[in-house]
């Protein structure tokens, strides 16, 4: 049976995986679900997830939710398929990418989250984007990227010479910074730059993008 | 060469490791990192750990930090050691690991740190506790365990029938929490404080617990 992604191409979180199944170069369906009705509130959803949130992969009778257990499941199981984002014939370069993949989660993810919020969602719920809350978090994630600047002067992707799971979690938030005026604080850190113009031009992330049209008509 | 691990007993992120490597019965060194003294700042530690945090693990001339990175290159490297924290030798039940371990870090975590924080961090920086913070952030982690309660109606771990990392890696903070007036959030859940009294007996956490003393005299 095939791969069913449930999810929708515009989510942050869809678009990680659709990256991921694009890379491993395997067939999939993916079955929308509509957030504007709150079908991801609904019992049918909630039995998939019972948080409640986009996206959730079914792969026969196994449901898997949480979009970096997903991938990470996705890239284990078909590590002989597609491209090789977790190096998983170096038991060192697969600790690397083990490590920042924890580092897209628990330092980049917190910074940028609530930026794209801001710019994107609250405008949806009729607010204006928090000026205050945008500058604390950009301050926060600038902090983050100092320290990946540093880190991609010495090799060309964040786990190593390699691109891997630590970059690709990356790709769908910063895409939509990018189309904001906090882009600024990538376009200011030169390997920063350089580092998001490559992995963004990926073709299996190209091909994710052009279904990621938040907020735009 | 020995596993030497950088940290403080009393963090919870060094804890996380600690329990970890207790369940795999494995040998290691502690070398303790002054947080009094800023030593974490410095550069001697700032070579292992560019963001500055413990804890961080030396295998030979490997360095992984974050803790859930080690935890998981731990149990992998590890995986034929002590207990099975992962287990490999299922994909599917490795997979519901992986969700659940995910949904710790994404949905647990981000609700109780605040509250830990304002509970034991803010009074040793001259600061009195903020309500409104822990308000706001118990009311999240009551969500968050509810739909823990619902899932431990059917399993007896998060993940299934089996002790694993998605339970282990909740150990900490909850260990700070349960000392607190907020510890209602988890016993007014009936299946959620049995699932804490079992996992925060065992002997491997136990151990860990005697050096978890935060703000204590």
């Amino acid at each position: 049976m095939a791969l069913k992604l449930y999810g929708a191409p515009m989510s942050t979180c869809t678009s990680r995986v659709l990256t991921c199944l694009h890379e491993k170069d395997l067939d999939f369906e993916l079955v929308l679900v509509d957030l504007f009705a709150g079908e991801h509130k609904q019992p049918p959803f909630l039995v998939k997830n019972p948080f409640g949130q986009i996206p959730a992969l079914e792969d026969d009778d196994l449901t898997v939710f949480e979009s970096r257990a997903i991938t990470s499941y996705v890239a284990e199981k078909f590590k002989e398929t597609g491209y090789d984002l977790t190096r998983h014939q170096n038991i060192k370069e697969a600790a690397l990418v083990k490590v920042w993949t924890e580092v897209e989660s628990q330092q980049f993810h917190p910074a940028i989250a609530p930026i794209i919020f801001q710019f994107f969602v609250a405008p949806l719920q009729g607010n204006s984007p928090d000026q205050t809350i945008i500058d604390a978090n950009l301050e926060k994630l600038g902090k983050v990227l100092d320290i990946y600047e540093a880190k991609l002067t010495s090799t060309k992707y964040l786990a190593g010479d390699f691109y891997s799971l630590a970059d690709l979690h990356h790709l769908p938030y910063a895409y939509y910074l990018m189309k904001t005026p906090a882009a600024s604080v990538v376009n200011e850190r030169p390997h920063v730059k350089a580092w998001w113009e490559d992995i963004s031009t990926r073709p299996a992330f190209k091909k994710v993008a052009e279904g990621m049209n938040f907020g735009e008509k």
